[in-house]
């Protein structure tokens, strides 16, 4: 039906005719459409529907085109000129204020939440509001053993019971543990439940969803900000294996999204917006960790789509903001930016890189299983029944999790304290379990090497099997928590498994060491006496690995772990293992846990860093297919108003491509859904005598009508005259880069200058899974 | 001309079913597609000549097919297997050996030019090869007054006239400093001159100009290195105003392009070397001041064009591995890889953002005036005949340098020397005319608070005075000496200015606070005797906003300040400096220095930072102008070789527009130049009965000819079937954005389906010049 060769008709002629002046006189040209610009801006059009993909080209063209009115505006008065300024500086200002609120809420869920946490333990006599170690601060016990247990500090059993020690205690306190973590649990889920269903999760893949162009309408509003705030602080302090550090992103992007609306050049204009989101995510990641600069990477390289250099500069500037507020709440009362502050001692020798490998090939293996059965495990909640009580659901998991968690000391404590705890050294004065080596040495000599390699004792052996059955423990309860329909961030629990493994590995490498000083390896580097192996330091390159294999982040991740450490030193170990790690999971699927979960939830999202490998061309990815009925477009001058109803009325298309006649099948250019719907409202209720027998026209001008005719109605206006269009014989590699780079809706597929079809964001997707031998029904929306 | 209506004749017929047939079905005409591509591939066609842009779409085309080839491959046989390892390896070699490579030439630049630099000063009795420092390390003198005197080391005129003292000796150093600086300046700018011309300046202009898709063949070639390496010492060590950091980054991207010559992935692909170039230039910057990240942040901001995440990770593993490098090269002796460590001990109060707000007035203001004062200088150099004589401006600049340096003890020292020195605090053990305070506590409180602040002591007076003369002559030399043929960095320079005027500023601060100490600010901050002002931290700032001003860099140059300090505690001082710096700059001309060199070069440099904001259209801009000859565009089947011949050498076009027929101007495919003419040649060379007058076609079948007509030419195979077109309504702002984006050279322009016009990059780059009121003819390439 296309390309049959008939005389061109009348729309060609006049419509040709016109332009031979337009090129001739590029002066006039350019002012009519100016006018045709300026003409009846109609409410409305240039939105987008809930659960739609943007334009990035036109939201673009928006923002220049305000930006131009500023600038021309500005000389006219002072108040013109001060509100240009006002505009110049809105986005830093936007960004410092989500700098500032990031920062103060990721404080204030810091402080909370271990309140809360403490609380299932016991409760301070004389101040209720302090946490267990601030209410030990004035304590007279100075010994660091016991610095944790002072009078004002009264367990559950202490309290009620009146007894700290024995069998009944332990089971009071083993009951109240329960207790509180079933309520907060419960409470959590609640609140997500009846207030702000998208307050649950990570957030991490509906934002980069959403970076990417797609409208979620309420995801990043108030009520999920307020929502999310208070739950997570009752998540995490109700035991379950999840962590605050990925909702803080989500928290920061709420309020880069809240701010924004105070500023029209940022709420109107949905480009723009993710300007500011971006920042924001940095911000989050900054104050999770207290790693401003891997924040802005971590926002270059995970989150974000759209992210020219103004807004690297604006992230640096909002992710500092954000930890240095942070910073001045000082929520872990040491002054210190950063969660798990480490300080290592002695260097790492060449052989250690085969273990840390190791560590790397476990972290990409576990990714890669994680990832697996996580995704399994959701597809079935989705999928059956069993999805439909979400409440019981966190109750039931926070009952297993708490019931299993008390009796071991380290998936009792904090997540976090646990992380610290095996990425410390051991130290003269450290008191836990994991340093109680055999010391063999005489007291002088312990203070002036204050760690070397020593036998391990009773005490450590005790602490790598509870550390075992912990990491057990912990593989398993992830796999549930992370999905449950409470916020429930994955960068901790990952980094637990990761150093227990690391900690593991450690201490027997540090035990070979020891016992085998005359191997090789060890006879190179390791006197006997001397601190050659650190444990620690094992700990936080498992830690690195295995949050690389769920996540599959690179260069964001060594450089937040590299923050927190501070020394160049030990960059090298981190990046074999994450590198490691990272190629290790790719071979099992090249999807990180966001990418499965976005495509899991079906949403329109074409990864930037997955590559297209395969030959086909556009015409075999464009609709309409063979056995489809013909592409629905709309003529340039030849329709009624009732026409261009029944045609809008009897598809499901988001736009039509306008031609210049049937017969001839060139492209003039192409009319949105919404914008046409809103249009033919707007003037059928404003201008007079638009009858349903109207001729509408989208040329210059009207078309010649028969006398008697009603008003013909011009749509010029919501006409996109430049849309992009690629030869039919375009490889679809190139039609994919130039989705991906210009952030594109559709594209028009032409031959030989003739329209053929068109080709969508979701049809690509669509073959891109189908490519991959996925469900391509599995992609939801446009 | 174009769009007039008449019937389409039988070029659209024959092509139109055709059409049909194949989106009918689409898997033949996949295969035919295919075949094509096997067909005839002719050696020569998709390369570039010297000084033209590359088309990164084709690149990339060419390179996922040569993957998919080797993928298709490797399940052949275990050697194919093997290759396709190496192949997928090669990647992470590449950057291994560039890091390799640049950390090992930059510790041997250090090395070296610390050596000769001394040699102007004086030598090393017992071994020559020792610089001042190494020769005097065996020494007793442990005094550290008189740590940098020791018998083994003689002055020149110890050594000639056997007296290191009195009028005849310094006039006999003076001497022998102007004649070793002018030995160095002449051997360097001679070696330049006829050994390789493009190793002089800083190399990065170029680089970025390479980067975003030029060629320049040699530019990174192993000449070039070799000259360059060579240079670059004798022109640090010749005493001249310059420093080598920015020619570090043109060594290591000399490096880095050599390497890719030993794999073919990147050798025989342009878009792909300029990846492992990114990489070679963070390695770089990391070798250049020790900051991996700051380096990786660099390559992104400053210099990179297309930087997927696939670059970022390797850039970052080449920065580092360059780093480590240059760290067990150990070239400053103090196993350190920054190379001004610096360490303080106090905060920074908010009162002091004044001053530093103004260190960054200061330094965009000598920004915008070193890039305008610069500038104006290298034009005149360009077009008098003042440029002419290279070699005696070297000469002379350096001679004028040389007199006047020498007797001022901060511009006589290497200029690295001079920043480390006012970075650096006060401390007890500073031996340093900056720290002669006049100290009025007893020894005891000295040894408690090192550095309080004190009033300043003749020798700070002194220092002062000193320091500003050298402000003024290292302003004034600098700007007439970047851009001599000698290679010269900006970094060095810049921040020496910024240090001198930070430390002068913040020696002014520290002493309003101790005679002032009962104003409000000081009363709140700082009390008598304690430390409260920290001179070192004001060089620091001042040379960061120094460096802002003239490169326009932002996050990159915090992150290496960071990097420097190590400690987050002064990043906010120093934003807010850089901040300050950068839009005082851009008030008075957007461009950094970079920027203004490329357009003084007439480089075809579409810059990603500059925001274009005219609102012509796509047919205002494109040729054929009003005025001008039609474009010059072939018909799909229905020229001779003698008439294809005859377009060609009348014209000077890179490529030309292929369409249907002269009467329906739909376009089918745009052919280049080169590939034209290299097929016709070996079409003539190879195949049979190619005659003149043959019929030359690009459609799948030949056409139908008379019986005794020669052989047709098939030149389906250079036919580039999927052009960018935009329509003639397209506002420009958008085209710019595709061409940065994709890459393009150039893009048809469609009006109604019918050819209009051609832009190309040049065309661009000449309407955004006419539209800044600048001489659009100084675009010079293609």
């Amino acid at each position: 039906m296309y390309g049959s060769s008939v005389l061109t008709a009348v729309g060609l002629r006049s419509e040709g005719s016109n332009y031979v002046m337009s090129n001739g006189g590029g002066v006039m040209s350019s002012t009519t459409h100016l006018l045709d610009f300026l003409e009846e801006p109609i409410p409305g059009v240039g939105t987008y529907d809930d659960f739609h993909t943007i334009d990035w080209v036109r939201e673009k063209c928006k923002d220049r085109e305000r930006h131009r009115k500023i600038n021309a505006k500005k000389k006219e008065s002072a108040w013109e000129f001060t509100k240009s300024l006002y505009d110049a500086w809105s986005g830093w200002l936007v960004v410092t204020l989500t700098g500032l609120a990031s920062g103060a809420l990721a404080g204030l869920i810091d402080i909370a939440a271990d309140w809360l946490n403490d609380i299932k333990e016991g409760v301070c006599l004389n101040a209720m509001w302090f946490n267990h170690e601030q209410c030990c601060w004035g304590s007279n016990e100075t010994t660091f053993a016991e610095r944790d247990k002072c009078p004002q500090w009264k367990s559950w059993a202490g309290l009620i019971l009146g007894q700290e020690e024995g069998p009944g205690s332990y089971i009071m306190n083993y009951f109240m543990y329960i207790y509180w973590a079933l309520s907060f649990a419960f409470l959590a889920v609640l609140l997500v439940k009846v207030f702000a269903p998208y307050a649950c999760g990570s957030g991490i893949p509906e934002i980069k969803t959403i970076l990417s162009g797609f409208i979620i309408r309420g995801y990043l509003g108030k009520w999920t900000l307020l929502i999310k705030t208070v739950t997570l602080v009752l998540a995490v302090a109700s035991g379950l294996s999840l962590g605050k550090e990925g909702p803080l992103v989500h928290v920061a992007c709420c309020c880069g999204n809240i701010f924004s609306y105070l500023f029209p050049k940022y709420s109107k204009n949905e480009a723009k917006k993710r300007e500011v989101l971006s920042a924001a995510s940095a911000a989050g990641v900054s104050v999770a960790f207290g790693a401003p600069i891997g924040g802005v990477l971590f926002s270059l390289e995970e989150v974000s789509y759209y992210f020219p250099l103004k807004t690297l500069w604006r992230s640096f500037f909002a992710a500092l903001v954000a930890a240095f507020v942070l910073r001045s709440i000082n929520p872990f009362g040491n002054s210190r930016l950063v969660l798990f502050y480490v300080e290592y001692h002695t260097p790492w020798y060449l052989f250690e890189l085969i273990p840390f490998i190791l560590l790397g090939v476990f972290g990409g293996l576990w990714g890669a299983f994680f990832i697996k059965a996580n995704i399994a495990w959701c597809r079935r909640r989705k999928s059956t029944r069993f999805g439909k009580y979400p409440i019981l659901e966190v109750i039931f998991v926070a009952a297993i999790t708490a019931v299993v968690a008390f009796p071991n000391p380290y998936t009792r404590q904090n997540t976090s304290e646990l992380i610290k705890e095996l990425f410390t050294d051991c130290g003269p004065l450290e008191s836990s379990q994991l340093c109680q080596y055999r010391s063999q040495m005489n007291g002088s000599k312990a203070f002036v090497d204050a760690s070397p390699n020593k036998p391990a004792g009773p005490g450590v052996y005790a602490a790598i099997w509870q550390l075992c059955l912990a990491l057990i423990f912990k593989i398993i309860m992830t796999i549930f928590t992370f999905g449950l329909k409470v916020p429930a961030g994955l960068f901790i629990p990952s980094m637990a498994i990761g150093a227990i493994a690391g900690r593991i590995v450690g201490i027997a490498v540090e035990q070979l060491a020891y016992y085998h000083h005359d191997w090789l390896v060890f006879r190179e580097w390791c006197e006997v006496g001397t601190d050659c192996i650190t444990p620690g330091l094992y700990a936080m390159v498992g830690a690195a690995a295995c949050l690389g294999g769920v996540t599959r982040m690179t260069v964001s991740l060594v450089v937040i772990v590299f923050e927190l450490t501070g020394g160049l030193e030990y960059i090298v170990p981190l990046m074999a293992a994450v590198m490691t790690s990272k190629w290790v999971g790719d071979a099992f699927g090249r999807e990180g846990i966001y990418e499965s979960h976005i495509r899991l939830n079906g949403y329109p999202f074409l990864d930037a860093k997955e590559e297209f490998t395969h030959t086909t061309l556009a015409r075999e990815v464009m609709r309409p297919r063979r056995s489809d009925p013909p592409l629905a477009v709309l003529t340039q001058d030849d329709l009624t108003v009732e026409e261009l109803q029944g045609i809008i009325n009897e598809t499901s298309y988001n736009g039509f491509p306008v031609i210049v006649s049937k017969e001839s099948q060139r492209l003039v250019g192409f009319a949105l859904r919404r914008d046409i719907t809103i249009a033919i409202e707007n003037a059928r209720r404003k201008q007079e005598g638009i009858l349903l027998t109207s001729r509408v026209y989208f040329t210059q001008h009207a078309p010649t009508l028969p006398a008697d005719s009603p008003r013909p109605l011009k749509l010029r206006s919501i006409l996109d005259m430049s849309p992009f269009t690629v030869t039919d014989h375009t490889p679809m590699e190139i039609v994919v880069d130039i989705f991906r780079k210009l952030g594109l809706r559709q594209c028009l597929v032409t031959h030989n200058g003739r329209l053929l079809g068109i080709i969508t964001k979701k049809d690509i997707l669509r073959h891109m899974a189908q490519m991959a031998n996925q469900d391509p029904d599995n992609i939801m929306f446009n």
